[in-house]
């Protein structure tokens, strides 16, 4: 092997530690963080990023991650290997030479369900089965918790239990309303679940450079992701290598990976879309599945009589699958191959457990173009298509935009529990407003938070590149705490039975002077931990009862303290309260009046 | 003079240029920036960042800005000068050699009201008086439109008008609704409304640097804050010099100022709490007032009895002049004297037209705190107050929190509206989650979008730096950017009859590939220029119909305008739309069910 050594991101965050869990009715180690804390008992939080933060774990790319399914996989009797589809030089662009990224060295025959027999969750689900993947999730969606921390929140019609239990996982997915996104072929994956009555989650895109071929920086795009709270991750490459490098992504991966195989499948056709056909579309979707691709975005719903629909908008079609779909049904003025071969590709899906993105690509791209004639449109198709791949077995998820001002957010929503019957809904952001580029991040975590608040079950994440290049390392790092953090608002808000563990701990800390717990219970405590050293960078400061922004004088949070005492010694809090609570009446001047019109 | 030359940034923002526009009634030129397009007519925008941004004028900081408001005040003949009260070492914080910054070179007696006058803008719109003050905000209201562009939106009980006249600016201010926080002493005052009827504003804290004295670095804080966008600047400052600097920052400032006198008043008493007098206090006033002060927090809605309702809360009081007067209470064992003296209070307000921003000084310090019955019991009484602050014919704004989870900020802007009256409410985020520090400006952008949505006046802008340290230079731009698009975005959701005329011109501008336009119609043309060029520096591609972040094959837009001209070619959009509307039912297979439970 002369691959060279791995420049992998990996050890612990700052004050945590990977602990396993035990599974009750499978054998499980789940995966979860431990944030120590001190003096009080440790935080656990759920935890995505997989081995790589494990410090008992010795990561290799080239060997991939240990496997974790297969055991699973095999003993439902319904899987086979086959001898796959061969890997044709088309599939990775026509690279060759120094220009090729190596093949993953490792390379098995993939699974396929046996003829007939649907693998997917979905299927499992409606039988009764409680599979090792539903008892992994609803373990895991627990953080470790026994009971209900905190029922405050507006769950918006979610129902959110004290804890969730395997039986619920199941119900849950039988009735369409998750998905565990789990492709047999993905045997490295911990697996997660997407639906709104679980935790928000968040999705972030990666996509290959088109200067470089390294299949490190190509896994460390993904490990970077992932480190900082990604629940799936999307590889969005086009051009060259892009078969052997989603091997290597596939291969390290412990989360879901999505694709959009549209990409791949025009390059195959030399990107002139009218020369797509159901044949090379068909074939890139065996590819990826063989491969172990999660979830396949798939714009079915762009039909050909929408097109016009799209005529006066501002920004017309910005979803680059739904107007490469538009061109092509144009161009041949019928409805698209996706579309009319939608039976077959659910045959597909199914074989696999790939899980639908039902693509929205017709959404909005502007704040004028929101909620518009052509989106709606579209939305419904997405809910009729809901049903027949619910027909077939296999598990949906339904996307959404764009850019949303404020007021219209809820009526996406609502539309798309109404048209999707519930299946889980994964927009991106929305925006809020269209004119701050560079900022883009935050103009959608607004509409992202509101939209997970409402029900969305899992936010595709916004850099500050959007609009403007392409992110790069410390863009999609933004990128991931920006989400995480409007995911947790969402969780917040909606009542879930744990969110708020975390912020207690953290204002815990906070008023404690707490400074090094403050910094790790955070989302990123090393941005945190900088930020602070800036301005107070002596280590006296982390322990000191007040900071050097406000000083002593002015630290609300040390006087409150002083108040406390003062309080306490002089005859107790609570009897203080009575005695001032009629408190004399308020002091009004005789001459008081309301302000005149 | 050997003050050194001043290091201001001045210039005007790429692609901007100012314009002034007329009053009508009074001799008025209102400030106004215009975006140039291509091919289109240039976009005008309100701003708030004088004349340091006018390549026309040039800025000399010894000099101070031009004097605007001195006409008009002396017109009115109520005011009269005096011989104001002496600058004390102690103003200074006993500063003295070569760590005292000098005085401003120029010193005027101050104004006042003639005894038994009352000069506030509140006065004269009860009177039915439309002073130029309230021309001047109409005009700038409505950014140069001359009618509606879209009246979308869910205005949540505003009544925002498709353009604003200097009558209504009167009868909302007469009705308490609106405030134009204008000191008679703060000549160089370009002025600015504030209610929920107007555009939602926002502001920018500032203070001085425990190791500088510069009044060239003091001056550039307030300088750069508005120059992207902040409407109000609050100057936070603390220890030495604080007199003296803010003499230099509000002679420059075309921004209303506003300050917590307490803090002057206790650094007097050497910062021990107990030992702050209503004699301090109210000579601190009188010398702020003097000074052209715009606004003053004073957290009078402190009251004994309440101090104990905080207790058992997880971060105590949070405000540093709600423990500060907390202490004081609790110390002397009596109501504070912010409280008992709030009629003489009135009095002086009410003589130099500084309005009142009444302090949260109880509001909640985390996810844990937020809608309790300390923070609600103090709103209470700041409604009361305001009642008294309304019959001396005194303005008023409402602070309000802080840390607010989404579900739970509706409650604080309705029960605000009730108690308040509808006086304008002025919040500082809200932040909607605890767990994000260093990124706490997106945690308080979720709140401050959408309680400004429902109704808040002004939001106070959060940086990246907040519980961790000092923001510098590019962490108040982070904020104050941000702070623009969260209140831009609630512009939108409430239907601004001319919000979306900027998201329309920058999306049309994106939709045909001009870079340019794109940048210069942004929040802030520099940093997305930048972005831009990391990933694509080449001139050529800030022209091309396609850039490198997709490429032409995946080119949504370019994908787009191929598709209309191909449509326009094939048939005509109409007859498109009108042929395909049936378009076939959607493909069925027989065998589609409902899922199973």
């Amino acid at each position: 092997m002369n691959t060279p050594a791995p420049k992998i991101t990996t050890g612990a965050l700052t004050g945590s530690a990977k602990v396993y869990l035990d599974g009750a009715l499978h054998k499980l180690r789940v995966p979860m963080r431990e944030i120590s804390v001190t003096g009080e008992a440790p935080v656990r939080v759920y935890d995505s990023s997989g081995p790589f933060t494990d410090a008992g774990t010795a990561v290799e790319i080239a060997k991939g991650l240990g496997d974790l399914r297969s055991d699973w996989l095999e003993a439902r009797g319904d899987v086979a290997r086959y001898k796959g589809r061969a890997v044709t030089a088309a599939d990775n662009g026509f690279a060759e030479g120094a220009r090729l990224t190596p093949a993953f060295p490792l390379q098995r025959d993939p699974l396929r369900a046996v003829e007939g027999k649907a693998v997917t969750q979905l299927a499992f689900a409606r039988a009764g089965i409680i599979t090792p993947e539903m008892e992994f999730v609803a373990i895991r969606e627990n953080e470790g918790r026994v009971a209900a921390y905190n029922r405050d929140g507006d769950a918006m019609g979610a129902d959110l239990p004290d804890l969730v239990t395997p039986e619920f996982v199941r119900s849950e997915i039988a009735r369409g309303r998750a998905i565990i996104p789990a492709n047999i072929n993905h045997r490295e994956l911990e697996p997660m679940i997407i639906g709104r009555n679980f935790l928000v989650k968040i999705n972030a895109n990666i996509g290959n450079s088109a200067v470089t071929s390294s299949m490190e920086e190509e896994v460390e795009k993904m490990v970077w992701a992932i480190r900082w709270g990604a629940d799936t991750v999307m590889d969005l490459s086009t051009g060259r290598n892009i078969h052997n490098i989603r091997d290597w992504i596939i291969r390290n991966a412990p989360v879901p990976i999505g694709t959009v195989p549209l990409y791949q499948a025009l390059e195959k056709v030399n990107g002139v879309a009218e020369d797509l056909t159901w044949e090379v579309y068909r074939d890139t979707l065996i590819e990826q599945a063989e491969q172990g691709v999660d979830y396949f975005t798939i714009h079915a719903g762009v039909r050909l009589h929408m097109i016009p629909m799209t005529a006066k908008r501002v920004t017309g079609i910005v979803s680059r699958g739904g107007s490469i779909m538009a061109k092509w049904c144009l161009h041949h003025h019928r409805e698209s191959f996706l579309y009319e071969h939608f039976d077959e590709i659910c045959d597909i899906m199914r074989a696999y457990d790939v899980s639908f993105s039902l693509g929205d690509g017709l959404r909005p791209g502007s704040i004028a173009d929101a909620n518009d004639q052509a989106q709606f449109a579209e939305l419904e198709t997405l809910g009729e298509l809901t049903k027949i791949a619910w027909a077939k077995d296999c598990q949906v998820m339904i996307e959404g935009p764009g850019h949303v001002p404020m007021h219209k957010i809820k009526a996406n929503m609502d539309k798309q529990l109404q048209h999707c019957q519930e299946a889980p809904f994964y927009t991106l952001g929305p925006l809020t407003t269209d004119i701050a580029p560079g900022y883009d991040h935050i103009t959608s975590a607004i509409g992202a938070a509101m939209i997970g608040w409402f029900g969305t079950a899992m936010l595709c994440y916004v850099t500050p590149k959007e609009h403007l290049g392409l992110p790069d390392r410390d863009d999609v790092k933004i990128g991931v705490i920006t989400y995480k953090l409007a995911a947790h608002a969402a969780d917040l808000a909606k009542g879930h039975p744990g969110a708020q563990i975390r912020d207690d701990a953290i204002s815990r800390a906070r008023f404690e002077f707490r400074w090094e717990d403050q910094f790790n219970l955070g989302l990123d405590p090393d941005t945190a931990r900088e930020m602070h050293d800036e301005t107070m960078p002596k280590e006296a400061h982390k322990v000191a009862h007040f900071c050097s922004m406000c000083g002593p004088k002015f630290c609300s949070m040390r006087i409150s303290h002083d108040i406390r005492a003062e309080a306490e010694k002089q005859e107790g809090m609570a009897r203080m309260a009575e005695r001032f609570r009629e408190g004399g009446e308020l002091y009004l001047p005789a001459d008081v009046t309301e302000p005149a019109e």
